[in-house]
């Protein structure tokens, strides 16, 4: 099955603060979406909106200053039961973020767009954790199309 | 085999202009590097290069206001034979231009790394074309990792 890949790096934050930024609700509404409901929680559902609505998942794997994994429980239909996996680890002392959506069932034109989407965010995360300031939906946020906004 | 995909749109472009973008050396030099020498032509060889070296690319295909395709003839192990394609089109107005880095043999780290940068970049042509400014290497460019520099 298709997947969404991505990494970003920085020298200037910590796994635990690359952590807390993908494992709270107060982290995520800094680079994400600053709508955001439910509980970051092993079991827990976290929603997320946009200006048409947006996924619940339900948190699957959580483990400090290394990994974090959600299931698409309802949502846009192309997301429905895909996998969100986040992954930090450090490499010759940069902090590294590894990124999947995965289990996508087919490429389509949405995934495409679903792809530079998540890029531009987690771009905005190293922002955020570099200089403070993310670029969420929809605070200090450019539409990479007319389907973004 | 895996696939990097990728979409933008304007509704400040016309196809024109953003086959210009990726089909003439001027263009690209305006949002992927600035440093570039070849010919963009139908059996042309393109050379983009980095800090660190860069891909050659067979060009494969040009049609006009629809259609660019690359074939990586030489440069990183990971991008040999793998292919480059860009569609244009026009969705309700805007200009939409897909992007596919295809036929990876494995989704290894540097298949992450190069997927956020092609969104990077893509979001700078994105940028180029809505205000004459794009972010290539090494002009008003922000790395997304030290693997960036």
């Amino acid at each position: 099955m298709p997947n969404i890949i991505h990494r970003i790096g920085t020298t200037k934050a910590t796994p635990e603060q690359v952590y807390a930024a993908i494992s709270t609700i107060d982290g995520l509404t800094s680079w994400w979406t600053t709508n955001i409901n439910g509980e970051s929680k092993k079991g827990g559902i976290l929603q997320f909106r946009f200006s048409k609505g947006g996924p619940d998942f339900e948190v699957i794997h959580m483990e400090p200053m290394k990994r974090v994994e959600w299931r698409c429980v309802s949502g846009p239909l192309e997301w429905v039961d895909t996998h969100i996996e986040f992954d930090i680890s450090i490499e010759n002392g940069e902090t590294i973020l590894l990124f999947k959506h995965g289990g996508w069932r087919e490429e389509v034109e949405f995934m495409h767009h679903c792809s530079t989407q998540w890029a531009y965010f987690l771009i905005g995360l190293r922002k955020f954790l570099e200089t403070g300031q993310g670029t969420p939906y929809k605070k200090n946020f450019e539409p990479i199309s007319e389907w973004s906004r």
